[in-house]
C-alpha cells in the first residue's frame, strides 16, 4: 500500500477544504476543475475540463484511485461511465441519486420508514396538497435552487408550464426550526454522526449554524442519528451526507440529503475531533472512521455573504479589527469574487457563552462582508 | 490592502505545516526550496535555489510581501542582504542571531537577568567549569546537533581542534525534565505565549510532548512565560519562538532558542485554538494574535522517527490498524523518506486520561516507524 490518490469531481470551496486534511494524512488530491481559478483549484492540483467531455473524465480518473464529488450537478450517466471503468466511484451512483433527484428521495424515505411531509408527483391539474405549499425541481436543484413556494393553482400551473416536467409537491410546514446532521460511512459499513446542528436561515440560505442544537431534547438528538444512520445504510452510502431535517414540536420531518461534505458541517473543523473532511476522505478511502466528539460546549458558524456594495472587495483588512476584537475567531477564506447572495467564506468560534457566540459570529460576517463597518 | 503573499525560506515539514492555516485565511506561501521534492514544497508554491545564490534568494524575495524562516541555518549575511533590499524580514536578522549564535544568546540572557547554567567561552587549556560537561559549537548547531557531553580534558582538546574555533561550554545540569514554552510576538509588541509542554528525549532527540507539563506548579508556569515574554521583548521578536528550559527543583534555566515554528509547539495543531503555524503568520503579517487557550486537559505529541529496518518504509498501511485503535488519533506526515533517526512525521491525541494518551501516542509512533507490529 502507498500514499493514494483521491479525485473530486468539482473544485469550489468543498474540494478546497477537502485540502488541509489531505496534506496531514499524505494524500494527494486531484480536482476536475472548470477552471484553474476556482477555489480549490487555486491550491491543489487539478486537471481544467468539461464535464460534458466524458473521455476527458475517464482519463482524468484513470490517474486516480478513487473518485468522488464535492456538488450534485454530475450527469448521473458520467457516474455510471466511471463505474463502468473499474475505478472506484464513493457515493456509488445508486446512492447519489437520492442526492440528485428529489422524487427518488422521497420514495426511499418512505420505503425506509422515515417521516416523510406529504408529496406528490405534478404533472398537471389539481394538486391533492392545500396551497400554499412547496414545489421542487426533481433534479438539478442545489443549495434552495428549484425550490418554490407556490400561493395557488396558477401560480402552480404556470410554474409547472416554466419547468416544463414533472414535478414534486411538498407540505408547506410551519415547523419550529430547520436542523441538520452530518452522517459518514465507510464502504465495510462503519457509520458515525456528529452532533445535529442548528441551521438559521435567511432568504433560502444559510446564514449560521450551532453545534449542538440548543435545548433539543436527548430524545430528539437520539432519534435524529437514528434517521440519519437508518438513511445512511438504506442508501448504502460511502462518505460523508448531511440530512436536512425539519422540526416540528416532537416530530422530525426529513427535508434533504446532501452526499457531500456540507455547508452544515463546516463546524467540525475546528468544532470537532475529526471534521468532516477528514471524515469524508477517510470513508472514501475505506480507512476507519474519526471520532465525531465535539471539543467545546458550542461550535457557531457563520457564512460570509456578498451583498450589494459599492465597497472594494477587501476580504484582508477587515482582519486588522476582527482578530483583535475576537482572538479565537477561525476565518476560512474561499477566494471568490465577493458577489450578491455569494458564499465567500466562513468563520467558527467555539465556547460555552452561546449568545455572545452568535454575536460575535453575525458580527464577524457581516463586517467581512462589507454589510457593516464598526 | 488585498491578500499578502508570504516568502518562507525554506521547504520542510515546518514550512508544510504553514499550508492550512495559510489556506483557511487565504494567505499565499512562496518556499524558497532546495529541490521540489521537500516535505513542503510538494504543495505549495515554490521557487528552488540554493541559499548561497544571494542574487537568486533577493529576485524570489522581490515577489513576496514578507519573508520569514523556518530552519536556522542561513547565514546571517543573507538575512541582512535581504534587510538592505528594504523588503520586510521577520524575525529581524538581529533577532535571529539568538536562534543561531549559542554564545550570543548567553549573553544576552545574561544581559536581560535570567537563568543561564554556568558558562564560558572555550579557546584552548583547563576550563574553569568542572567535568563532565557540555560543549557546544556556537553556530550551526540545530535540534541537538553540535552538542556534546565531554568527560575530561583530553576529549575536550580534541573536540576543540576538530571544531577548529572558539567553542561554548556549560555546565551538565542534573536537572529534573526539560520544558519548552512557545512565544509569539507581532511588530506592534503584542505577544502571547501558549502552555509549557513537557518535552520528553531519547538519545538528544525529542520523542513526545505533553501540554501543560503535569505536575508544574502555578508558580513555576508563571514563571515560565514571564521568562519567554522577557526574552521575546529583549530581542524584539517577530513570530514564534520556542523556549527550551531546564527544570531543576524550583529553579528554571534556559537551555536554548528556536525563533520558528519548532516541535515542542506541534501539540497546538489541534490543542490549542490557534496553532503555531497560524500564530507565526499572523505575528509576521502584523495581524493581530490569535487565542493560545487549550481546547483538551491534555495534548500528547508523539514525533516518528525512523528506525534501522528492513521493511517497506509504508507510513499508509498502518492507519487500517492506528485509525480503528485510536479514533481520535490526528496524523501528519511530512512526506519523507524513512531513514533511522529522522523525523518523518508526528501523531497528536487530546484528552484528560493522561496515561492512556501518553501509552497510544508512543504506540502510534511505534507502529508507524515499523519498531512495533502489533
Amino acid at each position: 500500500m502507498s500514499f493514494p490518490t483521491v479525485g473530486v469531481i468539482g473544485a469550489g470551496q468543498l474540494a478546497r477544504m477537502m485540502v488541509p486534511p489531505a496534506i496531514d494524512l499524505g494524500i494527494s488530491l486531484s480536482l476536475f476543475a472548470g477552471a484553474s481559478s476556482e477555489s480549490g483549484a487555486q491550491i491543489a492540483p487539478h486537471t481544467v475540463g468539461s464535464l460534458s467531455n466524458t473521455g476527458a473524465v475517464l482519463e482524468w480518473a484513470s490517474h486516480c484511485d478513487v473518485i468522488t464529488f464535492e456538488h450534485e450537478l454530475i450527469a448521473p450517466e458520467l457516474i455510471l461511465a466511471l463505474e463502468a471503468t473499474g475505478v472506484k466511484v464513493f457515493p456509488k451512483a445508486s446512492s447519489f441519486t437520492f442526492s440528485q433527484n428529489k422524487l427518488a428521495m422521497r420514495k426511499k424515505m418512505e420505503e425506509l420508514g422515515l417521516p416523510n411531509p406529504s408529496w406528490q408527483e405534478y404533472d398537471g391539474g389539481t394538486p391533492e396538497i392545500e396551497f400554499p405549499l412547496i414545489a421542487k425541481s426533481i433534479s438539478g436543484g442545489y443549495d434552495g435552487r428549484g425550490v418554490f413556494k407556490v400561493n395557488d393553482l396558477s401560480e402552480l400551473q404556470s410554474l409547472h408550464a416554466s419547468i416544463g416536467q414533472t414535478i414534486l409537491l411538498e407540505e408547506l410546514l410551519n415547523f419550529d426550526y430547520e436542523i441538520a446532521i452530518m452522517v459518514a460511512r465507510s464502504p465495510q459499513g462503519q457509520a458515525a454522526t456528529w452532533a445535529p446542528t442548528l441551521t438559521v436561515q435567511r432568504d433560502g440560505i444559510c446564514t449560521q449554524t450551532v453545534t449542538p442544537v440548543p435545548e433539543l431534547s436527548k430524545a430528539l438528538v437520539a432519534k435524529t442519528a437514528q434517521i440519519a444512520l437508518l438513511i445512511a445504510q438504506g442508501i448504502d452510502l460511502v462518505g460523508v451526507m448531511a440530512v436536512e431535517i425539519f422540526v416540528v414540536g416532537d416530530h422530525l420531518i426529513v427535508n434533504e440529503l446532501a452526499l457531500r461534505p456540507h455547508n452544515s458541517g463546516h463546524w467540525s473543523i475546528e468544532g470537532s475531533v475529526t471534521s468532516q473532511f477528514e471524515q469524508h476522505l477517510r470513508a472514501v478511502l475505506d480507512l476507519p472512521l474519526g471520532d465525531t466528539a465535539l471539543l467545546a460546549p458550542y461550535a457557531v458558524m457563520g457564512n460570509v455573504i456578498g451583498i450589494e456594495t459599492d465597497k472594494s472587495n477587501d476580504l484582508y483588512r477587515p482582519y486588522l479589527h476582527l482578530m483583535a476584537r475576537s482572538p479565537g475567531l477561525k476565518v476560512h477564506q474561499y477566494m471568490k469574487e465577493l458577489r450578491p447572495g455569494r458564499k465567500v467564506g466562513h468563520v467558527t468560534l467555539l465556547g460555552a457563552d452561546l449568545l455572545h457566540l452568535r454575536s460575535e459570529v453575525s458580527h464577524a460576517v457581516d463586517y467581512l462582508s462589507g454589510a457593516i463597518d464598526e
